[in-house]
């Protein structure tokens, strides 16, 4: 009873009675099936933690060969898979690479096996049967009975601390497996280095060293059980094991306080009762065992995990009622989810103490900020992060100072092109850290230095050795004979040094401006005129002769070709109309890549995305073309932008695990659907206006964090209602479909008169 | 003109004047043949830097296999060797087992090899040729000509950096190699993982960790260069890259900034002119790339390498003239060099701003010590860390602390065994750490919690499921069955239980001290009466059937065999001379020990000393037989100690590279030799006796921290007078062949009559 009041005080406090009926709509096993790639298990808003479970990312050995199905479990969980192999504490959310996975556990009975076994036969390992109709899984929250065993399995989290909770059958042979081999994007070697230290019955750390798509990666732990274990022991699997003799002197199986190693699996024995819970409390840290154990402390007291639980899902709420819609159930589930899968990365990378692991290998202290890692650039420049710039600035402000930071601990000077965990992957293309500086210090949310972060775009951008960018310096362009991406780079520079070039004027750094807005123009040595598309070019000045406009391998593009490519104009939508022949033509070439049929022969080789993922040519499932529906606008035919977006976001995203028609790329397919079912989109961000397009809502209302409110209504709403007779901002008609950014923070209203004819004028 | 004057000016401050022609008598090379594992490349005293050439540690492949010959590179240098294959950072001295050799830097020139090649063809690799004529090694210095390339390699040292110039032809393909797969111990995996961070084109950081017999070992560097090099790259040999694809999209071969990898050897270019000097400085830290830095600018400023040398000789001069003394030339050479030796380990583990990393893997600050690591305890506890509490008893007192901090951060909750860098590699046997704390204590040199200290004492002498413990608190020996090395650790158990009683009766904990008096006596359980000899156990408590009392292996002893062992009862040697049937039968036993013959067949397997390391079956080389030529002292013969002292002094230490009789085992064979030649030695540490032997100086003042000075006096000293006819302390003649601590701590004079002849009453 006591309880009862303390949790109803707790929402009281937090408003969380009008809030929790939106945690509801999330549905984190959306993306799960397929190419989402997202995870189910919870985590908190940008949680430094996201513990979920893994269905098969450990590649077991069969007939001494492994499975190789890492692309697969990008996330550790597919939907379409019958087992589970464990719980572990870091995923990406939505990416098409994979890595962490770190510190995997799983509660067993009876015989302890420590191979995890093969998802054909359960009882060779430890891992487990599963069902989804015994699987819960709500933002913050996840449940899920193993049947093997009987288990029942519960999970929750704070920012730096996973909250497990495993309700056991009698035993006295009760185990709880931490396996420290155990990862996403796992080989061989891929684990350069475990240690693990029993401090007493109850309390264990640690660390865990990787080397994956973050070459240099080490994640510390401190692990706390809820009741002491009785014994406990590990087994290391490394054939090359040094000096073992004097270790001799222990039995270090069993018992042995101090366990290092490449390949260690540990485990935990349990006497239980019929329905014993026992629970474990898992912290993370960049920088050290100590740290971890400080997160751990300072973000949870005491074994009650409803309450960890009721705080994850109240943090949620929080974030969630900032924008509340009015819509059909489905489209809530979808936008709501969208929202959540929006507010997942980038994660949390700093302890309690402000300590965090800079690209230099060092620790560092963050001076009045929160130091954020998982920058998936290449995708999330385009919406997400303006997203943010509208309802997260205060996050968006340290996610540039992060960025800022990562800058200036970087060996090379570059800023972060896809970075997690202190170090760069440099995947993708193009040096899209300055598309966020440029949009967030234009859209006013940064308080750091302008200037400095102006400089670091600046050495980002002159970086010559750095994927072709001398030639681009030197040419306009990269050579075709230099790089099998060249003209994707060249037309990403380009778009790149526009923002350079916005953020240099508004700084009043004319020879910075002249310099870029020059360079930005590049994106035309690339046009080929007559064939009216982008294509590859030699370093004598001619085009490459063999040439597919269809085809998106070896075409000189990244994750498309040359039919989406040839839109990646986004900041001179103008001038690339002019150059594809004007208005008319312009229009009518967007609507020939709505319908047209690619070939999928073309398609079979393109990782991301689902063959739903993709509306004639227009492939939704990958980045570069998703500006490309808003720019019917530029036309005279804006209504087909309209219906276009409607169409995406009916047909891409749906309330089921493979609703998503691709990788949601953390966050940035979910930024996509949630701007556009609010009716705009930002073209191109790091300029201050937005398209506007079709929305899907009936009502929307966004509270900022300036305390304003924004709101979004479309009179006459209705699926088939996906045309725009007309809007008005703040009751006043708009004479183009574009607002800026200031009209959404000054607050006020647009409102969308919908039909199901189009406004063809 | 001006430098001179402030050397002139530095020395004279420091009366460095009067110390400087000790150092002459230092010949580093000593031990560097054979058996004597030491090093001949500079450190100062207890300095974390052991900058010295390595000759060939580096398993380098010969028709798919390594080498194998890493026990004979404990030091990396051995005499007999043509050929240098580089210069590393850390080195033990005199050790039986090899590990370190962290950072090798070798300068080429002409065209670049990255492998160091073979001895047979140096002209494969890096290494290089050399002539011990061109070679100085000098307390602090060392120099040699690289004969390949005819370069001229000079090192000093301060506490925590390695000074190197090397003087190269004209050339414009100057390298500095720096190999960070090089190392002691090495094996293919060794090198867990290596870190290389260019800051700029004069200063390069990073780390490298290894699991080698130390298993989780990290050692961070910073490196600093005379003259900025013009370019630089790397290679990495690990067959197994994870993640190359977008590695790809800079050249990270050549002038890229972040290396790491399991596998990497760097190289820096340089032009250079003729006869033109390129210095490196060259930091450690265990703990941070930025305390490396830190450590680097605080020890040396400038590039002075003169200077550097002045300080690290000055150093040594200081140590080295708290004991002057009077004997030959060669005499005066191998006592100094064995104060050398004596005052290199135990090691600095610890930055100038105090902090390091614990047995925990965590970052700790000593508060108001210094940390210091590699206690070789089974050797030292003997001699070397008596001799401490003589000459130098506030670092004695700080290796205390050191110990209790190891203590307190290992999850085991033991003092060390045999420690390194933050790990145990618990190698040999007793747990001797008690013998250091309870001499330190009983002799007035710790400041600390003298109870806690004892209480740490008591935990690791009860640690029963460490090496036969459990079966030695039970049964008052360990079985035969149960350990292949069952005697020689109940006698060195029953040894340190003696010191815990000794210091719990000093700290009037009296129920400890009967259960510790009691556990001494334990000894007793393993002698055989009917063969008077240590002889092995059963379970069932008969004596183990098939025995050799000659034979040093599978006979129930560590490194010697049970006519050495019988003897090993430092702590009541009236009792054993009872048991092995009194005075006249025991001093025979003594003189049968130093006259007979050890068959080859015994001798052939046994590690760590030569041939001529025995004296009839005495073996000097190792150390369980230390203290036993003076248990005629016990005897009415104690002139017979005199004798076989000075010939052990003659015979086992001679001022050549194959001087030593066996490894210098972290100083105790030099601390042994000290004392003997001082004429008193600590039989039993934790004690505060001193058994007179026969002293090889004329004379000998010590000057001790106290400000107190002690002298001993040889009236008649020669060659052949190595008899002693009566002892005056203080002018007042001995009754016994002994003297206490306090005799030397509160300043004195011990005066010695030499003689041809015995004193035989």
């Amino acid at each position: 009873m006591k309880q009862f009041f303390f949790y109803a005080l707790f929402f009281a406090a937090l408003g969380v009675n009008a809030q929790q009926n939106l945690v509801k709509y999330v549905k984190p096993l959306i993306g799960t099936e397929k190419m989402g790639h997202t995870f189910p298990g919870p985590t908190v808003p940008f949680g430094a933690v996201q513990l979920s479970p893994d269905t098969d990312t450990i590649p077991y050995e069969v007939n001494g060969k492994y499975n190789g199905s890492v692309y697969k479990y990008c996330a550790g969980y597919k939907y379409e898979d019958k087992t589970i192999t464990g719980f572990s504490h870091t995923h990406f959310s939505g990416t098409g690479h994979s890595d962490l996975g770190d510190f995997l556990i799983m509660p067993t009975q009876g015989k302890l096996q420590l191979n995890p076994g093969t998802a054909n036969d359960t009882k060779s390992g430890y891992r487990s049967a599963f069902s989804h109709a015994n699987e819960t899984a709500e933002a913050g929250y996840y449940k899920v009975k193993l049947d093997d065993d009987n288990i029942t399995a519960e999970l929750t989290a704070t920012n730096r601390v996973g909250f497990h909770q495993y309700t056991f059958p009698k035993s006295d042979q009760s185990h709880i497996i931490l396996d420290l081999m155990a990862g996403i994007y796992n080989y061989d070697d891929k684990t350069v280095w475990t240690y693990v230290r029993v401090v007493n019955d109850t309390l264990v750390t640690g660390y865990r060293q990787t080397y994956g798509w973050a070459r240099t990666r080490t994640v510390y732990f401190s692990m706390s059980f809820s009741k002491p274990f009785k014994s406990y022991g590990q087994k290391n699997y490394d054939a090359k094991q040094a000096y073992r003799g004097f270790w001799g002197k222990f039995d270090q199986t069993r018992n042995h306080p101090e366990i290092a190693g490449r390949k260690v699996r540990m485990y935990f024995d349990f006497d239980t009762n019929e329905g014993e819970k026992v629970k474990i409390k898992f912290a993370l840290s960049p920088v050290s065992q100590e740290n971890a154990l400080q997160n751990m402390r300072a973000e949870v007291t005491g074994w009650d995990f409803d309450k960890v639980k009721a705080q994850a899902q109240s943090a949620w709420a929080k974030e969630l009622n900032k924008i509340k819609i009015d819509a059909s159930e489905d489209d809530k589930i979808n936008f709501y989810t969208a929202m959540y899968h929006a507010f997942i990365n980038p994660t949390t990378y700093m302890d309690v103490n402000g300590q965090y692991k800079g690209l230099d290998q060092g620790v560092h202290t963050a001076n009045g900020f929160t130091n954020y890692t998982t920058f998936s650039l290449w995708d999330t420049y385009r919406a997400l992060h303006p997203f943010f710039n509208i309802m997260q600035p205060a996050r968006s402000n340290d996610m540039v100072k992060s960025m800022m930071a990562h800058y200036e601990q970087n060996s090379l000077k570059m800023l972060p092109i896809w970075s997690h965990y202190a170090n760069d992957n440099w995947c993708m293309s193009g040096y899209h850290s300055v598309s966020v500086i440029a949009d967030a210090i234009i859209k006013g949310v940064y308080n750091g230095d302008p200037n400095a972060a102006l400089d670091a775009c600046i050495a980002t951008a002159k970086k010559r050795n750095y994927e072709g960018i001398g030639y681009y310096m030197d040419l306009g362009y990269i050579p075709a004979e230099k790089s099998g991406v060249s003209v994707s780079n060249t037309l990403e520079y380009a778009y790149d040094d526009w923002c350079i070039a916005q953020l240099a004027k508004k700084l009043n750094r004319e020879d910075v401006y002249q310099e870029f807005i020059k360079r930005s123009g590049n994106w035309k040595n690339n046009f080929d005129p007559s064939i009216g598309f982008m294509r590859p070019r030699m370093a004598d000045g001619t085009f490459k002769k063999e040439f597919d406009v269809l085809n998106t391998h070896g075409q000189g593009f990244i994750e498309g070709n040359s039919w989406n490519y040839s839109f990646f104009v986004p900041h001179d939508p103008t001038a690339l109309m002019m150059q594809m022949g004007g208005k008319k033509k312009f229009a009518a070439r967007l609507d020939t890549l709505f319908t047209m049929h690619l070939p999928d022969e073309f398609f079979a080789d393109t990782e991301d995305i689902t063959r739903e993922g993709i509306i004639g040519g227009y492939v939704h499932g990958n980045e570069p073309a998703h500006h490309v529906a808003y720019f019917y606008n530029w036309t005279d035919q804006a209504y087909k932008a309209q219906a276009q977006i409607r169409k995406i976001l009916k047909m891409q995203y749906k309330p089921t695990p493979d609703g998503l028609g691709g990788n949601d790329d953390c966050g940035q397919m979910s930024a996509w659907y949630m701007f556009s079912s609010l009716g705009f989109y930002p073209v191109s961000p790091g300029g201050d206006e937005y398209a506007l397009g079709s929305p899907s809502v009936k009502n929307a209302t966004l509270t900022l964090e300036n305390g304003k409110t924004f709101t979004v209504e479309a009179i006459n709403q209705s699926d088939k209602n996906v045309y725009v007779q007309k809007v008005l901002m703040n009751g006043k008609e708009l004479n183009k479909p574009f607002i800026k950014h200031s009209d959404i923070t000054s607050g006020g209203k647009l409102t969308f008169y919908m039909s199901a004819k189009p406004k063809k004028s």
